[in-house]
């Protein structure tokens, strides 16, 4: 893969956190905090994106990623095409490197890309013109960099620091992205206290998250902890990997409010979403006073208005006069 | 259910036209007239919903409705999420709690909902946050609020009264939920006279409707009315409850002109759309001059336009400062 | 069918080339060159369509063709609904001129229409009030003017001058409204020597493409060509026609560089897209140094931008006062 920085420093794409240093991940978190806005604020509106043109290709069906990107480049100022790629002439046997052509062609300027299957953020970087951005929405169980962000946003706005916290993911760690991309995030911003916590099955490999402490007892693994980020759990993987049913999994390892009062008292409770209430998460630990897990949706579009202005900004200055 | 108006009397939420007074319902006409351009006039654009996010949540397929409330937004400055539900994280196991979360935390100031289950827009309307509202585009058989409001703007603007009108409506008036708001807003607005017409299994329930009229003979009913509201017939319900066939249904209950000449003279022909013609409507009739079936589209986006506005402004009101 | 162009020589529907006189062809040219921007270059942004609503009706599955429309039209100031025709109120049982006097209720100033079966634009321009406008986006095997457009816009761009050209065109011409609509353009600006190739079975009517030669051998038919056009194969009419299957097809007709070079050293290679790479040409030629697929995609859209602008600017001539 191309290097995701051009020339001068500027971010091109974004298919991974993997090489990207600490100063460049604070000068997205704090772009981002600047675009934020609470609910009940009006939104951010700027022109940042005026005259892009942002296409969508969400191979994965996706309401709140998608969504966050879109009203992201909107609220920007960019014209965004969203390009079902299920019904799309994919079809029609046209491939992936055409669909990319036809779509330059009409001068998009940034593609945001999710799929399933590992490899395409790569090959459309190495494939789109000089002018033209990459962004991962999400690919197979890889990489999900914007979610790695937002998720380091939030921790940063209520720790104000990443040395020294212990941080605990909880749940399908083998076949999350989300938990590779926010592993990623905090190691490069200082957190070397990562706790895997997980059934056997569903830890990741030994030479993946290194440094990284693993249990396979919640309990173990979220004491003192300042951070438990649960994930969701596929229920087709649980089924076949780690042969629990759903009641079952959330006795062992769904985190409600009597384990909670293991970690810190001052814990952060994270879900990427969508939840399981009740699988992986209680909800009265969801909706309870620990959990940021609305913050996190919230920072997801900021985190995705910053990478596009970042984007746009580099863009701009790569692009051919009129 | 919460009030639909808040603490200084401006429109918060509309699920249902009950509790409206007639007050409120003019403001609403008046408003949705300046908004109106006719066919042929340029729409009308303007900055009303500058920086508001609107979110379409429809649960059951709709063209024309969504259509509807998607150009009003836009055409006042906001930005607009078409969410198709079926397709959505719904599938994934998704609460709808959590969608409607979700899309706050990204900003959402207004969510536009349609269902064909009883209770979503008042369990939104329970759940949103202070600075969001909600607005029903269509709740099963209950509640239709928009389309009775324009169904009494479109009767404003060529009767000028609605104290001393006839009205008939003829149909499945059991299952209609248009039937339900237009028959409210015309009573809010002083109009006493109201003649529901119907197969007996169609017809409403004794409570429901009081004080109007029932006929089980279309001639019956529309006899020297000023306005005649069609309602489309649900093709699996008219089987099994009323065991009428199309060209049977049309026969007893189907507006031609022969019938229509028992109206009133100066009579308005309308429909809520999308028409069976041949089955409750005559083509010639549907097209002919007392229909204002078309205008009853132009108005809907005009309501839609002032609804919007009206709940904008209150909900700036409440807006946190920056 | 109603005329396209209005009392005073404007242009009000584009439904088919036949008709349009060489100087609205070049006027429509002149108009796309000054929005064309190049990859790379920002895209054009005006506001020709301020105000504008465009209901994009597409009846046949289409990403390129719809993208294409959409941005044109979002890129000069319109509102864009965009009408999945397949989930829409049509299986409601609404007639198709129903939805276009709902649609145009809502204040639509202009449809794009495509479909498979052909009839379907003149019967919108048959119907449409005197203040809108319809734009064939695709009509069965018989239209396909904006491709043809852009086209002609193409082999301007290189050649300067059209008469003299030799131009051919392989493949399914028979089922083919890009054919048609190009052979039509290329006529009107003066080319006159117009080759077609095919497996007879895929040939033309005599009675078309009048004064065109015919070939069943591709080298006989393009020797010394200045343009070699070649069609999507669709494979379904291949299969029963000509009784070839793919191997077959490209052995005998598919455009590799050995036989590139039977036509002369400047030659365009174009394609309306999506390509069957393998099929109907082989990759190494679609990708190759006379490859102007790509600048068909950019043209088309400053096409439909120059179509849209003309016929927003008669609308405007049209419109009644506020």
């Amino acid at each position: 893969m191309r290097s995701q920085l051009d020339g001068a420093g500027g971010l091109r794409h974004l298919a991974t956190l993997d090489g990207l240093g600490r100063d460049m991940l604070v000068a997205i978190l704090d772009r981002a905090e600047s675009y934020r806005r609470f609910p009940g604020q009006p939104a951010y509106e700027g022109r940042e994106l005026a005259g892009v043109t942002v296409s969508n290709l969400f191979f994965e069906p996706s309401t709140r990623t998608r969504a966050s990107f879109d009203l992201a480049a909107r609220r920007l100022g960019a014209h965004v095409l969203n390009l079902d790629m299920q019904s799309s002439s994919r079809v029609k046997g046209e491939t992936m490197l055409d669909t990319l052509y036809t779509l330059e062609a009409m001068n998009t300027d940034i593609f945001v890309i999710r799929d399933s299957e590992p490899g395409m953020p790569d090959f459309l970087i190495d494939h789109v013109a000089p002018h033209v951005s990459v962004i991962s929405a999400g690919e197979a169980h890889l990489s999900h960099p914007t979610q790695g962000l937002l998720d380091v946003l939030t921790i940063r706005a209520h720790k104000r620091r990443f040395a020294g916290l212990k941080v605990a993911i909880v749940g399908d760690i083998r076949h999350s992205r989300v938990a590779r991309s926010t592993a990623r995030a905090l190691g490069t911003l200082g957190t070397s206290d990562l706790r895997l916590v997980a059934p056997a099955a569903l830890l990741p490999e030994e030479a993946e998250f290194a440094g990284a402490q693993r249990f396979t007892r919640i309990e173990d693994g979220i004491a003192g902890a300042d951070v438990v980020m649960m994930l969701r759990i596929q229920k087709e993987r649980m089924a076949s990997s780690a042969a629990l049913d759903e009641a079952a999994y959330f006795r062992e390892y769904g985190l409600n409010g009597e384990r909670l009062r293991l970690a810190s008292p001052s814990v952060l409770v994270m879900h990427p979403g969508p939840m399981n209430r009740g699988v992986e998460i209680a909800s009265d630990v969801a909706d309870g006073p620990r959990s940021v897990i609305r913050e996190q949706v919230n920072n997801g579009v900021a985190v995705r208005m910053a990478i596009l202005a970042a984007i746009a900004a580099t863009l701009t200055r790569r692009r051919k006069p009129l």
